[in-house]
């Protein structure tokens, strides 16, 4: 067997960093050799995550870029803002970064800078690739540093980038996207108290999230109209997608396109006609999958996907793109299926 | 005070007859009169609803068209197909009575039977008038009969009416729509199982609904495009519909139109620009929110309503109606606010 | 018709204070004058509470003792601690007073101060009557002052009272109680964010949370182990009751003891032999379910009680106070049924 | 490496069935074989599970005994009754079989008997083994036969076990359970319909479940009262276990019994004075963490337990009892931490 992937992670406390170390604590060519955070630092993790009570695990310490940069890897599971300042001291000790971040997924500072404010280190976004393997994955295989792709915009590429790719529908994307609490963050605020998140629902940001341009970028400049809607659950993304197809076109056409672009892909499955996708059956993994509607007579298309919004929307997928950053076949300790129910 | 109104009920277990009787007891006006159920027939109405442990009221009955038709109104909370021919005896009787089902939603028998197929009593859709006070109040108070509004399509007409009345938006309508769980009965099913409901969220009929008809119908003939979702919540739906406005329309335009269309409505409330609705703040009561949304240099615009299909969606609008059909002011027993949280 | 009742609310922004706004707006016999607010001063209700969207209310001011005093009743919604100094100005000001705190719960100030601290009001306490009509209607119909009952004791003191009063029980008594989270208040924290909340269970303050105490005063100073759990629902408290009989008292005397005792309540209900209380069907309501169970050829006695926490265990039992104050029937402005589902 | 392990399930379309397979697929010594079942014989099992889309697996086949026995273990996930059965055609074809059902967990046919009704193979109770590794490892690793712990028992039983088996406490345990809806396993009915399951609670079978038997046999006899309740989440069961100190035993020198019973346990954690167990920290796992409290002054203690009822309660437990009969390490594929949040 060969010699195991070491890797470090920044950022113990925070849901996507949890995930990170659920799954890596299982993934059978890795170990965990350092945990780093600023507010737990010192603290056993099971302090912070008690699903580790019982369970060996390295301490939480202060970040130590030189320290960090010994491992194979190191995953920033950290706010933007804060990642980019982590990831220049990493990079310039040599280390190979992930960041489940905002941080690095767009190239040009000017873009970034237009949405999230100014880039403190600019040139760290020279080596970026944005980390979504489906779309990229052989640039993903040779980056230094990788800008995970945000939880909405997996599920709405991943949806429409087939359509759009192939010239089958209009550059204009109605995202009407669900999300699942846990994709808040874990800070406990007003908006997501359980007695005002549970037994209700409401859209929020309508049509001015953030991850509209990010969406936006990867789809060829496709104008997207993006609502988000916050669901009382604490997992899973459902994208329902509104797409208008040129004239012309057929239904069986666009399916057709959507069974070649995903047919060798291990995590996204088109399910048969009729059939609905539904977030409790991706529940916990790296999977996608995407259902077609069409309406009689009328051009306009319904493409749904569900993801977890920590799974393919950011622990996993950063996973995924190690993999291909180590050489391992792209589903190594990632093969799950759902937590069902 | 004037002689108290003398209502009956036919449907005393599902959902919407648990609405109705739980409004109506403390309705000012109304005393029960009379219950009826088929399959609970026989017994107290506490083994059907253990939420009336306690309270006194009518035992449940065969229905007895001719007994039942001595009440002043006539609620019937039962499937449609069934409450066509209880509508025909009770109609036959002199009754005036009001129609949850679907039964009684057309004016027109092929346009029913197109959606629901035949129906076996086609002379009583000459009597029958679209139950949505906002749009109809005045045949509303006139009525022998009243085909209350479905949930989604009450939640769908008052987010698209003002506009495509005043003709501001194109007459296309994506109407994304995201209800409770209740608003699929009160029969178990492998849909509505916990562990399978709650959780996760996916969509159902999309495209294929039969309310996207009712819809249209009453919105001029406007082609809707409707997709529903399930949601692992008990009550309330939110609509996030997607209009076009016309070359040159604006976004204040459109809004005023709003603001004046609902201006003299006790349960419709415009909010403030950049608020979002939530069916939480809408939970057991009569009420419509609606937020307005615009995008920034595109003509698409996002409306977005809130209710509680139990409530306005069903049985407090039934309420409504028979307010208007006694002459009494059409907030009386229905002046609640949410159940928050 | 009597001229209306006018009231005057401290605490507005609160569960408590929004369930008050919620009873006393359909209140028929009720005016509510004014609102008082520290942190929402100045803004209107619906800023706060949205439900309330397109409702007129008095808007949010500072407390101001002496106009305070002029409505009939003064209901405070302000945590414990900030509660007994609004009292005190308000009795110098000669009003009559509801709190819904923990303040005025104990006569003793020795006994307060041991669980809470140092009472800064000892003097209002000889004024205080413990708000719970079942245990003690006539002293509070007299009261200047009220210190409505806790949720959980409610629960426990209704489930438990009956038995030992009458001495057909040892005076120990094992409480299990398991609430929804709206009991813990409006203010966010880790332990109420919804991905912490939902989907889980656990107990807290096992054996050492205050309302044990309290549950033991007004239980004759019965030992009282109490374990509070929080559970994934907005609303409701069920008490699961743990007594043992004292030899030779049978199951059938146990409940006819019960029977007896609750018999004229208009809120409380033993149900039948056999059926469990499920807190959704005292949802919103100030109704106490109770169901009793014996072990075959055991003395252990399981006693289960369900209210609406912020019903029963707060708003509603406050307003049940009010009326018994004011000389109305104890169930005006009460009658609710549950919202159910 | 070793030749894989080749398994067989009977029951691919129930909860426990669902996770077994969930888990087997990621076992890295596992080949899952063969799949039975009887309403879903001849459908792919994405039909049946949708969390296996795009996964490939064997198709579902009527369950042929002969053939099954090919596979080194046999798995029945089928509901109590329908188990013996199969296990005993099974049996007789020289297979190794692993019940999750209740059919095997009473070596005595007259108990089985006198709780379920008469047993159809009584001679098969001559082989089982009761499948809780942590109480009789030894015996499990040489079975043909494992009657699987049940969950509810699972829980009170590492909970209480350790006190009684040391005579620290009286023989007599209060164990008032809360557990998931997924309990109830898959088939909807009228109580784990979602409106009357969410946003409530309440006991059910109240000192009459079946399961306070079996608790009692594995407890050495001792007196069981058990009350379950019926908690709106989906998985978990959190047992609160009221025990009574003998006179003389300290708190500490408990303490001191349950870190010694479990302090080479993999799968069972004491959680740190203080500390509460929480279901969500044991979600998808075959954990069990526990929580040790005290009263002051009195006997009485609280044990707190939680696991997974589907994991350490069902499916797991059982791989956990397979692992021991291969002579594989304990823990293989089963490292799992928590699905968190």
């Amino acid at each position: 067997m060969a010699a195991p992937i070491r890797v470090a992670l920044v950022g113990a406390a925070g849901y996507t960093g949890a995930e990170l170390l659920r799954l890596l604590h299982t993934h059978p060519a890795v170990v965990i050799e350092a945990l780093y955070g600023r507010t737990t630092a010192g603290k056993s993790l099971a302090e912070t995550l008690p699903s580790f009570a019982g369970v060996p695990m390295p301490s939480v310490q202060v970040l130590d870029a030189q320290a960090a940069a010994r491992a194979d890897f190191v995953f920033l599971a950290v706010p933007h803002g804060t990642a980019q300042t982590a990831a220049a001291a990493l990079l310039a000790e040599g280390a190979r970064v992930i960041d489940l971040s905002a941080d690095h997924r767009f190239e040009d500072p000017a873009v970034y800078g237009a949405i999230y404010g100014t880039h403190a280190h600019p040139a760290s976004l020279a080596h970026t690739v944005y980390g979504l393997p489906e779309r990229n994955r052989t640039r993903i295989a040779a980056a230094r540093l990788v800008g995970c792709a945000g939880c909405y915009p997996t599920s709405v590429i991943l949806a429409s980038g087939p359509a759009l790719d192939a010239g089958l529908v209009e550059p204009e994307v109605i995202a009407d996207c669900k999300s699942g609490v846990s994709g808040a963050g874990r800070d406990p605020g007003p908006g997501t108290h359980f007695p005002e998140t549970s037994e209700g629902l409401h859209a929020y940001k309508t049509l001015a999230h953030r991850h509209a341009p990010e969406m936006s970028q990867a789809l060829g400049g496709a104008r997207v109209h993006f609502v988000p809607h916050l669901i009382p659950m604490n997992r899973g993304i459902l994208a329902t997608v509104y797409l208008r197809l040129k004239p012309g076109v057929t239904h069986d056409a666009l399916r057709a396109i959507y069974e070649k672009a995903y047919k060798n892909e291990a995590f996204v499955t088109i399910l048969p006609a009729g059939q609905h996708p539904d977030t409790r059956h991706v529940r916990g993994t790296n999977r996608c999958h995407i259902g077609l509607f069409g309406d009689e007579g009328s051009g306009l298309v319904v493409v749904q996907s569900v993801i977890d919004n920590l799974g393919k929307g950011a622990a996993s997928q950063a996973i995924q793109c190690m993999n291909l950053m180590a050489g391992l076949p792209e589903d190594t300790g990632l093969k799950h299926t759902a937590l069902f129910p």
